[in-house]
This record gives structure tokens, C-alpha cells and sequence, in this order.
């Protein structure tokens, strides 16, 4: 089953931003994801990893979180 | 470091809860937890664990999300 990491710097107060994902994630695909885990950074880190694959990453990436879902669905079992 | 799950069911639509657990876990540590997972569920299960630890079971806890908090509290390390 797919597990979801949000890591977000806390300092920087991306937590919104980290929690927006969560639940476009979680509200798109429910339990075709095991689970989806904020985890919290430092240092300007903003990354998405999907099975420990990273499918965003803040400097190499525009922020948008449709294309972060959409990044996430070839990962989803056929439940989603 | 601390971890914290908030497993919930699913198609009881008990996302907007879990939610509302996991922000105000960060919101209060920050980086004092490692991680807070949202975790997928369904059967109508609303648990909070706290590096495995059940802190909050919806079928014994009246759902309160300041006692959940204070039920992480001795679980997190002294930077919270």
C-alpha cells in the first residue's frame, strides 16, 4: 500500500500548504493510500514523496497541488 | 522522534476530524513530532496513536481535540 510523505519546513510556515495536500490527496484517493504523513523540516524544505519517490520538490517545482495529485495517482492501486 | 497516527474511516467521512487532529498536533509541536500520519481506515475506527501507544479510541474517548493534544504532550521531546 502507498504511503504519502508531505515534508514541510515548520519555521517557515508552510504548514498550511503541507496540510492542503494532505487532504487533496487523501480526499481524492481515500484508502486506494495507506497513509499520507505530514512530516515536519527545516531549512526551506518543502517535498513530496510518494513510496519514498520524490514527485515534488519546491526547488525544482511550481507549486500546484492538482499536479501533486495527479503525480501521486500511477502510485494508487486500482481501489482509487 | 515522535510519531502520531490518526487512523479514521474513510467512507464514514471522518476526514475533516482527523484533519483537524493532525493540525492541531503540528500546530502545538512543530518539530517536536516527527511525523503525524493520517492513516486510512474504515468500520467507523477514529484512533490516535502515539508511537503506538492508543491516546484516543472513539469507541472508549469522547472526541475532544485539546485532550488528544495533551495526550501527545508527554510524548514529545524537550524542543516542544
Amino acid at each position: 500500500m502507498t504511503r504519502v510523505e508531505v515534508e514541510y519546513c515548520v519555521p517557515c510556515g508552510m504548514l498550511n500548504r503541507a496540510n492542503d495536500v494532505a487532504r487533496a490527496v487523501l480526499e481524492q484517493f481515500g484508502e486506494g493510500v495507506e497513509e499520507v504523513a505530514l512530516v515536519t523540516g527545516d531549512d526551506g524544505i518543502f517535498i513530496v514523496r510518494v513510496d519514498g519517490e520524490v514527485v515534488f520538490d519546491k526547488t525544482e517545482d511550481d507549486y500546484d497541488v492538482d499536479a501533486i495529485v495527479r503525480a501521486v495517482k500511477p502510485h494508487v492501486g486500482a481501489a482509487a
